[in-house]
């Protein structure tokens, strides 16, 4: 194995390589992955350059990432048409032959024999040629061939460019590669995110204000997206443990301040989160939707196991099947409105006599475009929950698209059900 | 107004700044808007470069960019935090001095006061030093600079990083700064995109095969998302009218080959295409979905106006329900269970009969991870079609994760609707 030893952390970067990229065809979301990753083991990225299918930018690329970098990694290029010209070119930066891997020509064959793919194009044979002295990754979701190559003190590593490749050799081959190299940094990062909805970004920020420029070890970090505040707290530290510490009275201190307003962390949605609730309480729920169309019992049955709690629902997107399946009565529609608290409630009760379900919930709103009156503009929307013993109904006003409504309803909707739940 | 006289194409590149794109927090989504809207106009985006919030390595990026394009566009670090220094940074770069503008510093505290915020904090009025002789663009959205700055020939123009901040400016002012400075291109891209589905990735490939290396004026392009499969046509030309001849030509001819697995072109999706054709046929629609749990229905309420031709539905998650509500009988969900043809013509029957719609689709099926059997695998689904005279059901077996399943599950509903209806 090859023996590096730094006494600083390593620097790296990443060149994208093709040309649908720069014509913005795709967005490129290798460069976020592979930079988390490697900042997960102390590799700390400070360049993303993408260049296209031009072979002199291309060395230029690859020789500038190199004088200025101690590990240099490309992305695509390495399929077998006489577009992918990565390896080729990183020969020539380099100054190396390409040779003939027999290993990889045997691979290649195999792996077409393995898919009942009984001709093998001939230009797939392009992919045996790597440069000398390159260490070999087996790629075992296509053919592309995924390299690295020692230079004195430094390493450039090739990786093929459709994520279904990439992502799957990052973890079984790069990470452990540069780890097993001492590629890796003396520090780790670790990252933990704090989930928060129900409270607007602005009000987030003041709670927290005092604790984004804590830095430089530990940091703070806000992420809005629609309907949810994403807190990143990142700790830069020796060892695991110490990161884990750092962040825990971080995380301590924000859930001090920002209590129920944290309804997760990492991984967790409001639909997983309220699923492992309704599991705990050993509750059954119905879903009666209008405006959200679908959305509410969509993100509900996304979650695993889902059906161990979720009966089912309606959706009643015209008045007569609030009226003929849920038996919201044609007297409180016209007196109410369809879309008011009345209904919200009718439709709640209406779907739990018919599930027997422990809990329900009723959405009934505008969306819009169309649809507004003067009293009730896009985006009014009424949530209400009910059990044996409670009726609860609110009312929003969301701004936003057709779909932002809709999601912010479900949001709403989920949300209440948590706090009940919790 | 500046005038510069171009006899080749321009050459541009785009420097993103922010620290927390190299840690991965972000995906970037700019350059490829970017890029995108660039080559609309005829100018050719040839690198994507990223840097952090570093003040040395920033320099060096915007030299060396401004070095080897004409147009340089900088994204982010336009802010008000010590953390944003790009226009700092820029004027160090071009050694011109930063001075403060008056009209800028108007428009920020109109723009506070507008928006009834009495207090205007301190660090925004940073945002008024700008580089001498830069031009400066209104931003609607923020208080970010946005600016541009001739040198000799070249430009240097600096964006915000929030693309709800960055869109608007790039749509408003500075392509229109662009076409009227010169600085688009003599040519022009144009691109039309294809959308089809209900045949894989390698079918399609295989008709089109030939097609793929027409270029270099007019090139096609295969992208393949989950389900969908969409051709891309490029065509590079002197003026609009050459450029859509060339892609009508090319269009003409994917469509001889393709014919109805071609759904739509550009912004169409499944759901609108349906949406249309259930209008112009004067139908109506109505839903029971069992594995999609409410994306079916949640998919054709995206779209404005839905509530002309849907109905509603149910989410008959549970056998109770399914029994309950759209009367499938025990005994056949005994026989045949719960997710087999019988089950899904039935439940299309069912909800038809509630909601009297013209067209009524069912599907079940097995998600997973949990549910399979020997002879039903995951990925088992069962989608029918039911109207006044002709009862569908096709069978399927997908593979993928139950988000996977879920969605070509729906896909597989709309098309069978779409062939229908088409």
């Amino acid at each position: 194995m090859w023996d590096f030893i730094y006494n600083t952390s390593m620097k790296a970067e990443i060149i994208s390589i093709g040309t649908e990229i720069l014509l913005g065809h795709i967005v490129n979301t290798n460069t976020s992955y592979l930079s988390k990753k490697l900042a997960s083991i102390g590799i700390d990225v400070y360049y993303h350059t993408t260049v296209g299918d031009n072979p002199k930018r291309l060395v230029s690329a690859v020789r500038k990432a190199l004088s200025r970098s101690d590990i240099v990694f490309t992305t695509g290029g390495l399929g077998p048409t006489v577009d992918d010209i990565t390896l080729d070119r990183i020969s020539k930066a380099l100054s190396r032959k390409l040779i003939y891997d027999k290993k990889i020509e045997k691979y290649i064959k195999t792996y077409f024999i393995k898919r009942k793919l009984s001709n093998i194009p001939e230009e797939t044979l392009r992919q045996a040629y790597i440069p000398k002295g390159s260490v070999w990754f087996e790629n075992k979701v296509g053919t592309a061939p995924s390299i690295a190559v020692k230079l004195g003190k430094k390493v450039l590593i090739a990786l093929p460019g459709p994520p279904r490749e990439l992502i799957p050799l990052v973890e079984k081959n790069i990470i452990p590669f540069l780890k097993k190299n001492k590629l890796s940094g003396r520090h780790i990062i670790k990252t933990r995110t704090l989930k928060v909805t129900g409270i607007i970004e602005v009000e987030v920020n003041k709670i927290v204000k005092d604790l984004l420029s804590i830095g430089p070890k530990t940091t703070l970090g806000i992420y809005v997206h629609l309907g949810e505040v994403d807190l990143k707290i990142t700790s830069k530290a020796n060892n695991t443990s110490t990161a884990n510490h750092e962040i825990s009275k971080l995380e301590k201190e924000l859930r001090k301040r920002l209590g129920n307003y944290i309804f997760g962390s990492d991984g967790d949605t409001l639909e997983s989160v309220v699923g492992k609730l309704l599991l705990k309480n050993k509750k059954t729920l119905s879903i009666a939707e209008s405006c959200t169309g679908g959305l509410i019992q969509n993100r509900i049955t996304n979650v695993n196991g889902s059906s161990k709690y979720f009966s089912g629902g309606v959706v009643s997107y015209s008045n007569e099947l609030k009226t003929s399946l849920l038996k919201v009565s044609k007297k409180e529609i016209k007196k109410y409105g369809a879309v008011s608290k009345e209904v919200a409630l009718s439709m709640a009760e209406g779907i739990r006599k018919i599930t027997s379900s422990s809990i329900a919930l009723g959405v009934t709103g505008i969306a819009g475009p169309l649809g507004a009156t003067k009293k009730k503009p896009v985006g009014t929307v009424y949530v209400s929950l009910v059990d044996k013993r409670f009726k609860i109904v609110k009312e929003y006003r969301f701004v936003g698209s057709r779909e932002d409504i809709k999601l912010l309803s479900s949001n709403a909707a989920l949300d209440l059900l948590r706090a009940f739940l919790s």
